[in-house]
């Protein structure tokens, strides 16, 4: 009679069990690097999003106004206000502050696989830090996340925003055309990146070589393509630590340089970065970030800003594409009271039980084969059966559920005997 | 520059660390009861809260329409949803299906202490059963889940409002007239009752037992208050098995009988139950459920439900007032690379380490005392202080920060020295 509405899911417990599996790891492997959970609301004043956002976010926001005449958004993401209440309560706090978090966002967008209108993001903001060995953590942090997550088959790409404006800065392109091309860069559409370059009277030599630097993987190529301009050398020997320290350090082999990484935000500058899922077609990013600027334009002092977003659902999606065994969680002790006499003395035991052990109990009355069969449907590992013979010798019945073998077992030495 | 919506809170990592840790104790407990857990969206068709919920309801739903024109609400409370979902999806599954849940709820109410525009429930349901033993279980998991994450000081109150029902029917009062009552009964206004059963031309001496029946922990009494009702015998039975198992099978002694409670939502019907925490005032309710009556109305067939809410910012300012200790999550190593040439060995000897401790690094080229200071600021216990001279000796100098003492170590016994 009621749907669900369109691009929103329920979970099953089953999918609850994997999702909260994974969520678990995600912050073990962010502790360890040292950051610290936070959480915002779900909800923020929808200037927030609409002042730095860009355009791509604001077309897709669930906004509405509160019955004081407010104007709110549903978050489509997590930076911005992350940053507010940075800014709000915690520029004091001594740096770096390395922040990380779950949260679901909500984009009013086409529903399809891999892409939903309420999707959970994990996340992390590192505040007050731009050195190379920062951005190498940070990045290696992100591969390593997807890692220890148990994802097996996963490509890390890296991009400089800096390099691409000056890219753009050596073909003489205004901030007009720059724009016309951003999109098509983003989206690797690189032969409509041609066709444009022609309409702006770019000589096709220079145009294609330009598209070779943008897709070439050799990092040496691009910094001889721009040599000449002295005001990114630094830039360019930053990046050129950073891919050092992810391979020496934090033994990362499988990383492309990726110049036509743009990032969907506005706020992005500098190093930025992908990870995907190369089994996922169209929706296979799962992890994306780098350097931002946002702090200043909040009202807050000016201080380096670097994350990166994790697809929560997409990371859930490719572990199952790669086959990863999620365990099952099962339900230790099933009690079934032989009949309603037995149900004050069951339920006592039960009561015992659950100390240590995961303990149902038939609260319907149905017998004995009935309930059997119930146990067997929920999972049951055990099942404990109380009549009225036993309890007079202090005894009950303890089943195997996988071998159908049964014992009569004191009660007094049930719980033991149960967690040996 | 950019506030927080009023009402809404964001949660600082000291604040996350408590809330995770009430969290998965809760989760723990209802597990050991054999529930499991599901999810659904944070908004629903704004049809799904108004068909049944009650006018207290309505009135503080934040509701919006999304870009294609439906109206959606942020939800109030979570019965409702999952109601759905069992419609949706899990009417076939065995039965008793016990799920419980986590979710941030949304009403659009006058911010105060212990309530929130945003606030966090955990809930369950229990779908099939109408057995004294199901609600006892139900009853004794809330009562036991309070206790379980730490709380020393809880108030258990159990009504029924089809004895309240019988009571205005002994009264002869008219639905109109109950209505009226109810919400003063709700808030334990018994002298309006009294003027109000004064104005519907009742007898004041029975005007004045009713209101004694309605505030006496005496079930007997209340029992033979409504003794000539036929109807009400099986509820009365019933519920003196449910008091019977709470007391002797999930042995809790400390519960009265308040046949004034109400409980805001209008679904409800029979048993019905509240946990306190009387330290807190006027917020002081953890928990609130009972039997309801909401699938039929949905579109689904006719199944016996209950279930409860607790009111998880309630139960951490509940133990924040009790002065619970909450455990404090520390930072195990800190490194300090001494100069710039050590931070390539540095990050290495990090990423080694971080298979088995939380470990952060100064990424910021500060030097030894700064660092140490810093280091010291986020509560690391130990700092790895990493110096030329040293790692030529294959050593670093390892210091407890509690104790001051400093240790030569070599790299390759560091990992077990540092777990030992």
């Amino acid at each position: 009679m009621y749907q669900i509405p369109r691009g929103t899911r329920d979970f099953t417990s089953s999918e609850m069990q994997k999702r909260l599996l994974v969520e678990n790891k995600i912050r073990t492997t962010f502790k360890k690097f040292g950051y610290n959970e936070v959480q915002t609301p779900v909800f923020e004043t929808l200037e927030l999003f609409t002042a730095k956002s860009g355009e791509g976010i604001i077309n897709e926001i669930y906004s509405f106004q509160d019955k004081g005449g407010r104007d709110l958004a549903l978050r489509p993401e997590l930076t911005a206000p992350v940053m507010r209440m940075y800014i709000d309560r915690l520029q004091m706090e001594p740096k770096p502050l390395k922040l990380f978090y779950f949260g679901n966002c909500y984009r009013y967008d086409r529903p399809q696989k891999g892409r939903y209108r309420e999707f959970k993001q994990a996340g992390c903001e590192l505040i007050g830090v731009d050195t190379p060995e920062g951005y190498a953590e940070l990045i290696s942090m992100g591969y390593k996340i997807l890692e220890n997550i148990g994802l097996k088959n996963i490509q890390l790409n890296i991009g400089n925003l800096n390099i691409l404006s000056a890219m753009f800065k050596k073909l003489n392109l205004s901030e007009d055309k720059q724009k016309y091309l951003v999109p098509l860069i983003d989206k690797s559409m690189f032969e409509d990146v041609l066709v444009a370059l022609k309409d702006f009277k770019i000589n096709p030599n220079v145009a294609a070589e330009f598209i070779d630097i943008l897709t070439t993987n050799d990092f040496k190529k691009i910094s001889e393509y721009i040599k000449e301009d002295t005001t990114i050398k630094e830039e360019i020997n930053n990046l050129n630590k950073v891919l050092d320290f992810l391979k020496n350090s934090f033994k990362i082999k499988n990383f492309n340089i990726k110049i036509s990484i743009v990032r969907g935000l506005d706020y992005y500058k500098g190093i930025v970065f992908e990870i995907e899922a190369p089994t996922l077609g169209a929706e296979k990013q799962l992890c994306g970030g780098g350097a931002y600027e946002l702090i200043p334009s909040f009202g807050g002092s000016q201080t380096p800003t670097s994350g990166f977003a994790i697809g929560f659902d997409r990371a859930i999606i490719a572990l199952e594409t790669e086959e990863y065994k999620f365990p099952v969680e099962k339900l230790d002790i099933f009690i079934i009271p032989v009949n309603e006499d037995m149900v004050n003395k069951s339920l006592e035991i039960a009561e015992t039980l659950r100390k240590n052990l995961k303990v149902d109990i038939d609260l319907m009355r149905r017998g004995i084969s009935k309930s059997l069969k119930y146990a067997s449907a929920i999972n049951a590992q055990k099942t404990i059966i109380i009549g009225l013979k036993e309890l007079e010798e202090k005894s009950v019945t303890v089943r195997d559920m996988n071998t159908g073998k049964q014992e009569k077992i004191l009660i007094e030495k049930l719980e033991g005997y149960l967690l040996k």
